[in-house]
């Protein structure tokens, strides 16, 4: 990586159309995990103009009733209205559900990984939450843009937004925002003076860190299309999983290409993916390298990893060949350990389909703990 | 990055079910380009057990008939008979399209980008084609599975297919086939035994490079699961924009998270793709530097990018300061710049939706040309 320059990332509001098909898949998989815990899901969702349409593959015992579900995520989201463009009572909620293909499950029953796949886990210093400086702070606003809405601080911002970062690197660190952009939804009355205005002081300046904004010399981007009254499905179709790297790290690192939302964890696309970013966090935290990223891949129906590839970008302070032996020691790697380990069979999943699956200090986070990091400082005698 | 460690790489079928997805999504937008060059397309695709559903957003002067599109790209890749889970004759195609945004299209019309968002292209010298490794090597035993299937070599080799490539890195360069991961759907009635061997024999042997595989020394897992019948659509739900690591770099490098197929080339998530693989390759093929990544990031409506960084990943042999200078003066990065460039207004995109984007040697795909190799090595003073 270079020392000297200028890295974007992006976050997506809750109201995002696919960040709605996240939350859906993943309300859904919550209810059937509540009543069957060993429930399998894989759980997709499309939403475009009046039509949510729910399709996958569920083997469970429970028994839920998807169109409520649905209709309560979207409710949540703030479509309450149909003049917004969708709205929760008035949507069409159409379903397609199948059994878990006994190929597959035959794989999985005996321990298996429930797909091949490559998983990539980060986590980097430069932060309190060890993850990139610009996805947190693309995140910080999406948030505040979520915030001031239902506080009702700015009454005219509606549920669909974005926002963007770019950030000055220098020597590998963040010194300063170049460019910040902000767009969101608004009801149409409200003039793009008053829009600049109110993000600038309600959403942008109260949640941008001192040290690294100059108001003065940062670039804006404010609803730079000039309007911004057709948003959610009704502007732009919503699909799960079609948000991976806002889910993730901002685009620092590395990417397999799993999603997450509406998988529950016996898929490795989703539970190696967190035990990644539990292993790669607790060495940064451990202090044993300022960043490091963990690849783990899987051939369907085989427990353990076919490779297991710990990078610390050259930022380490101890020889990393003998890592990988100790985080092998120290770290469950097949789907069952994971699962047990970071308690995974249970209903978490919607609260991580909107603003990242990482970073966060909610206690269902499990994968966020550091409570490695002490054995890990013991392995390699620091 | 390491100098010496195991990296994975995954391919699918062009039977895949998100694959599918993709054909279908760039089938109607190659349709629609070939009537009105200015169409404007975002086209989303879900695939489930006897249902084709499409919506997006389409503002065209185009007429297409989408349900025979969708059935002859189903035909094509190869699900003509109902028992084998999906077939294009009987499968239900349900529509639901509107007409782009115009507070997007508005934004559009002035030249400025369809979208906020970054994007990722990558380089490297290690392969002919100057991609990495593992994907280039996942992506032969795929499309020798397709092969074997369509030539009748192997007759009871049915559409959907996956494979995965670990590969030993010795001082940055690939030495070595670690694991070989294929699973292939089949005819019900033949052995694992006979699978197993004419895998070996027909798909895996015929395509791997001598210099790197050793027979006897790779692991193979060949359909691990034990059975792998129920395949397409009826196994896993299939989503347009859900293998955009399998579409790009397998996992070398990062990726900005937006999808491509469906999309025309207003949209930056695709045509700055493009580009960033055009300037990435350029300057390795230039010998600038043995590997190479940029990144481009835009503002909605804006047409310049708001960032762009060259990272040579300390493989360069000039100094990089200057190259970001040499490489906004040669290579066009304003949505208009780049759709002339690089001729994006023609329907090239079906043949991008399996397979990968990058490392093509077809003549569509002008962004892998090396054509600035010449003026780029001038320019440094090589
Ligand atoms: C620009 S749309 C993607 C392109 C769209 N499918 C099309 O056909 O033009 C992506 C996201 O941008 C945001 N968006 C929608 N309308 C917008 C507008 N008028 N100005 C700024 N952002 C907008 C929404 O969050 C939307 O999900
Ligand atoms: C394993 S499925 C994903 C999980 C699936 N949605 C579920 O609910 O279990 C992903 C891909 O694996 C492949 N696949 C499907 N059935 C398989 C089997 N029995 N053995 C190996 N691979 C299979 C297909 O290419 C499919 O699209």
């Amino acid at each position: 990586m270079r020392n000297n320059y200028l890295f974007t990332s992006e976050s997506v509001t809750e109201g995002h159309p696919d960040k709605i098909a996240d939350q859906i898949s993943d309300g859904i998989l919550d209810a059937l995990l509540a009543q069957d815990k060993h429930s399998r899901v894989a759980c997709e969702t499309i939403l475009t103009t009046g039509i949510a349409f729910v399709a996958g593959e569920i083997s469970t015992k429970a028994y839920v009733e998807i169109p409520d579900i649905v209709r309560e995520v979207i409710k949540n989201v703030g479509y309450g209205d149909a003049t917004w463009g969708f709205d929760y009572q008035t949507c069409s909620v159409l379903t397609s559900i199948h059994n878990q293909s006994s190929d597959i499950a035959m794989g999985v029953d005996s321990g298996g990984a429930g797909d091949q796949g490559l998983m990539f886990g980060y986590a980097t210093n430069e932060t309190a939450e060890l993850m990139p400086m610009p996805i947190v702070l693309a995140h910080r606003l999406t948030r505040r843009l979520a915030e001031v809405r239902k506080k009702n601080i700015l009454g005219w911002v509606r549920p669909d937004g974005k926002s963007q970062v770019t950030i000055e690197y220098r020597n590998g660190k963040p010194v300063r925002i170049d460019t910040i952009v902000v767009s969101t939804q608004h009801s149409p009355e409200i003039s793009n003076k008053v829009i600049e205005r109110e993000i600038m002081d309600k959403v942008i300046r109260p949640v941008m860190p001192k040290g690294l904004y100059d108001p003065t010399s940062v670039k804006h981007y404010i609803n730079p299309t000039g309007r911004f009254v057709v948003g959610g499905p009704m502007g732009d179709t919503g699909l799960t999983g079609r948000k991976i790297i806002v889910d993730t790290y901002g685009g620092h690192g590395s990417h397999g290409g799993g999603a997450f939302s509406g998988k529950d964890p016996t898929k490795v696309d989703r539970s190696a993916s967190y035990m990644a970013r539990y292993i790669a966090k607790n060495i940064v935290a451990a202090g044993l390298a300022d960043r490091c990223e963990v690849q783990l891949a899987y051939a369907i129906g085989v427990a353990d990893p076919v490779s297991v590839l710990i990078d610390t970008k050259g930022t380490e302070k101890v020889q990393t060949d003998n890592l990988e032996k100790v985080v092998r020691k120290h770290f469950p790697m097949t789907p069952r350990g994971i699962i047990d380990h970071l308690k995974l069979r249970r209903p978490i999943y919607r609260k991580t389909a909107a603003y990242g699956h990482f970073g966060r200090n909610e206690p269902e986070f499990t994968w966020e703990k550091t409570d490695k990091a002490k054995v890990l400082r013991k392995e390699v005698g620091l």
